[in-house]
């Protein structure tokens, strides 16, 4: 596996073939999701992983009527806390002390970071570094995507009241930010399959201060 | 090489050993940001590659003094456009015409979308959304760099606004959004090299709808 090979296999198909993602693959981009760096490690987001496709068929018009979202055989939604609690961060400080094998008190010191950073913050700049952490991880799966050959579409295109409202995500806290449509791309009918990957010239991209 | 194994080995070094990351490992990591997917293929950033130490030095202070920041062989900036103009939004298209041997004039209604999208938020949605954009590259840097097996700590605790100061990105019409140290953890002195990785159970971040 050459991971430069399968970022340029790689793009947004917006034709799939309603093909199914075997369940290894599958079980391995949400590990690599699971695996992603996130902000002081919080992982302030849940994942949900619908392959019911009456369910996906009721998403389809909050995306737009896009129909990867019916063609593919998983739709990922990343959804971001919609509030921060101190009782989200004592479980993230009870569960670290846990899988270390430390006192929950050595994290004393860590644990006030984190609320100081949280409370500091309106609701909706924690909501906006939430939705950071989610592109974040969605960089990740893409790439693990890539690597297991599965197509992968992130969708920006939706309304996310109406997704949830549809998954009562309100009810669990959350709030939807972006959803990602894995499955296989149809060649045929898709214009992009073929069409050669437009990146900004190396040069105009990055710059070298050395 | 699996994916799943590197990111298991990646962590956020707190401190580096200031061993240099060899060119073409450097080159790969930001060949994958290139390639990171972006809404509508806009890649609304530029990448900074900073190797000078003195420079590091003198932004070290911004980011409260990280020792990454110093200890590490690179530090990328990750800087947002601070304006998406009509001008950029052009080049992109007459570049993508270039690349795809295609009229410019066959992408109007694709340029009209985007115009549309840009211009109906304000600067703030446009340079948050740019900033999501440049957590996925994020994302797929980590990744990168953790097949590399290359240490990447990303960092959000740093003062913009000096780094910008610093940069001269203003001028540029760029503001920082995030850095990210690339080089060898020093595992005898971060206490963090041996810590065993933390991330929620599976069962908690993912819910199955099938």
């Amino acid at each position: 596996m050459n991971l430069i090979e399968a970022l340029n296999w790689r793009y947004a198909a917006k034709r799939m073939n309603g093909k199914k993602v075997p369940k290894d693959k599958v079980e391995r981009i949400l590990d690599a999701i699971r695996l992603s760096a996130s902000s002081m490690g919080l992982q302030p987001y849940t994942i949900l992983n619908i392959e019911d496709k009456e369910l996906k068929e009721k998403l389809r018009p909050a995306a737009f009527n896009q129909p990867q979202v019916v063609e593919g055989s998983n739709l990922i939604v990343f959804a971001a806390w919609s509030h921060v609690s101190r009782k989200q961060i004592d479980e993230y400080i009870t569960h670290m002390a846990h899988v270390r094998e430390i006192p929950v008190k050595s994290l004393e010191d860590f644990r006030n970071t984190i609320i100081k950073m949280i409370e500091n913050n309106s609701e909706e700049e924690n909501f906006e570094w939430a939705a950071r952490q989610i592109y974040l991880a969605l960089g990740t799966a893409l790439t693990a995507a890539a690597v297991e050959k599965v197509d992968a579409t992130p969708m920006e295109g939706f309304k996310p009241a109406e997704v949830d409202r549809i998954l009562g995500l309100e009810e669990m806290g959350l709030k939807s930010v972006s959803l990602l449509a894995l499955g296989y791309r149809d060649a045929e009918n898709d214009f992009l399959a073929n069409a050669r990957k437009v990146r900004r010239d190396k040069e105009k991209l990055i710059i070298h201060l050395n």
